[in-house]
């Protein structure tokens, strides 16, 4: 048969690794898909050392590869919202199947481009997109597919947990990682993407509506950063059993479907909670399997192009087939998306940590736990630290049992107010991931 | 679209799970694939109290349903090399798709099957055959079809692992623990299988083909069971910073394939070495992903079900497609198969625990390290006992780098020869599954 014509736009770290991983395993891949893979065209702004790309005809306009009618499928590995959505639509418009490993674009874009595809009967794959060569989009989709998933939780950014595993491994602080990982290359120069949970928000609202059958709403995702985790904090976690993670959050309940991305506690013993550095996991818990757990390298090269690779070798084996029997794109049939809704995080349920900084009066803690129990929030352990010298401060370190977070909220509100709580009380969710 | 007809065939543990998970998650399936599927008959020897298959046509004849023109897949859930042997190949003569959770027909029998099938245009699924719920076949099969396999390592039997989970948990000799399982019914009444590495074999069989692109050749995998393993090599271990596992390992070298299963040091600090219980994991590294994990519960009633009613969605999106393009059975073309080896076990190569029972003499380590050295052997780390009271022997535990079988063997022999040492040499291998 015939080479399937790819054409590769962006030849950034992805682009390359992706030309270089079609190049160095063509052979394995066509024993696999039955046919050749064969990279027509490259669109490229400027030429990338680190890669040799022969004499595959290059452009400098991207949109050229979406109009080149040679072309069976375009790769779109350029990122971000506005020439990816175009080069994107344009490649559709004209016929052509696409993959991407672009989050952002598939987060905020989806819903259109994958109308947009439906009508065409083309194929988008995107599995690129969440934690880079692991195959949990595929596994959610399709390995899972007798399932009623309750819950998908992540450790979907490389970063934040790269900076989480040096401050809890070495005591070192939030601003001193960070600059490392910068210097590593491991985090971009503005970092708030990453440490502040959007793209691992972009992650799980794709993974959310795979699991649940909603259509994608990032813009109702709760995020929350870990700029402001303490040292301290990392080791009261650790004391009590726990390990903080930046983690992605799916549930599924009967009021609606939360969605999250905050710092979270899960206990030590827990696969997930060993995790460490810039590897990535998703856990899926379904009713008939359990949990299970996916683990890999979420970002990176070559990871990521495995992931884009497998796109065109799925794409290759789907492309001549009925369209109407291929794997939604979104898991579930267009017609059967649920309107079920996306919570906000106050109605989100979850445990707490909390630590709250008392003078050193007796009577504190009656007033605390008062407070918890007439919001019918129950206490499951406290820890109560020394006095510390400077200040007289007790740190008091409590963990709640599940509560929505409406009165969790409220419950702080009335503990600041107390005349012996000094400054905002630390609150940091719980997730038991059983 | 009119509903998918299946036939059920064997009504035991995975076959009333398949059938319950059918009609509880009817609504949820359908919504993904696009249309129903519907149990359309049920072989069943003796009724299941468990299942209540209200209206379902039954039959005591499994035959009959590869027989019944209305049946589209037929579920072989009866277990066995001879039946259901007959039964799936009768299936696809009679132009049915297969779906089965048989490990041991696949790997004793699937190039026979696979064979037939591809003449008939149709499929024979087998996710639940190896790792129960957990979709690693996918993965391997398509998740990671860009790469280049290097290895794939598992733990692949859940009563295995039980058993050895709780001897380091809890100091527990192998025995006892296994007459816990058996009670508990997590063992056979005949645990041959499963202790002695059959069950592994039978599964590392099958991922190493789709890995590889290589037939199944269940007949050279090498096994070796956990029913030697002492408490105190599992605490030598521990104390070295090591798990052991009774893992299956698959390699592609230079010279050919390694297919073995037998009890492994694996770092303490690995994730798969904190896989506790009767929850399996398979890890597999390729060239472009690096390593990657695959997590789950890899046997039980509803998990195995998960994976069969996964491949049943998969058979009702690929029925209707050009059998050429389907994904191959065994990951690669047909045609496309390789020759390479499968290794004898004497021409693997891994690095390896010894444990000498040596005279409390000055002068043994030096004979030990000479043999070693003699035979190209280095000595990563050396762990001596105090002499034990009772006999005054001195427990000499070495750590070697890696090397071949044949090799160690050789050098063991003559360890053995050795005046000051005692016994048999203990020996198991390490990998570092970096």
């Amino acid at each position: 048969m015939k080479p399937v014509k790819v054409g590769i736009c962006g030849l950034g770290t992805v682009g390359s690794g992706t030309f270089n991983v079609l190049k160095r395993n063509a052979e394995e891949i066509a024993r696999r898909a039955g046919r050749g893979i064969e990279v027509a065209q490259i669109a490229q702004r400027r030429p990338n050392p680190q890669c040799d790309t022969g004499s595959t005809p290059i452009t400098a306009e991207v949109l050229a590869v979406a109009d080149n009618p040679e072309i069976d499928v375009v790769v779109e590995l350029i990122g971000g919202y506005t020439l990816a959505r175009e080069l994107v639509l344009r490649a559709i418009a004209n016929g052509k199947h696409v993959v991407t490993a672009n989050k952002a674009l598939i987060a905020v874009h989806g819903n259109e481009i994958f109308a947009k595809a439906r009508e065409q009967g083309v194929i988008v794959a995107f599995e690129a997109s969440v934690a880079g060569g692991i195959p949990v989009i595929k596994a959610l989709r399709e390995g899972l597919a007798a399932n009623r998933i309750n819950w998908v939780a992540g450790i979907i950014n490389g970063t934040g947990n790269f900076i989480l595993s040096e401050m809890r491994e070495k005591g070192r602080t939030f601003p001193d990682v960070l600059a490392e990982a910068q210097a590593l290359g491991y985090a971009e120069a503005d970092p708030t993407f990453d440490v502040e949970g959007i793209d691992a928000a972009h992650k799980l609202t794709i993974l959310a509506s795979i699991a649940f059958g909603i259509p994608l709403q990032f813009d109702k995702a709760y995020t929350e950063g870990i700029t402001r985790l303490t040292t301290a904090d990392v080791g009261y976690a650790e004391a009590l059993g726990y390990r903080i993670k930046h983690l992605g959050v799916a549930r599924s309940t009967d009021q609606g479907i939360e969605l999250r991305v905050h710092p979270t506690l899960i206990p030590a013993d827990r696969l997930i909670a060993n995790v460490n550095g810039v590897m990535n996991a998703v856990m899926v818990n379904g009713d008939a399997v359990g949990s299970t757990l996916f683990y890999g390298a979420g970002a990176g090269q070559e990871p990521t192009a495995s992931a884009v690779v497998a796109d065109l070798v799925d794409v290759v084996r789907a492309m001549t087939s009925d369209p109407e029997n291929r794997v939604p794109h979104l898991a579930f049939q267009p017609d059967a998306l649920s309107d079920h809704p996306v919570l906000s995080i106050e109605a989100c349920e979850s445990a707490y940590y909390l630590r709250i900084q008392a003078k050193d009066h007796p009577g504190v803690l009656a007033q605390v736990a008062s407070i918890l129990s007439a919001r019918g929030i129950n206490i499951e352990s406290i820890m109560q630290k020394e006095a510390e010298e400077h200040d007289g401060l007790v740190p008091m370190i409590l963990l709640t049992h599940r509560v929505t977070e409406r009165h969790m909220v409220e419950a702080i509100t009335a503990l600041e107010a107390l005349d012996d709580v000094v400054g905002d009380v630390v609150r940091i969710r719980v997730e038991h991931l059983n």
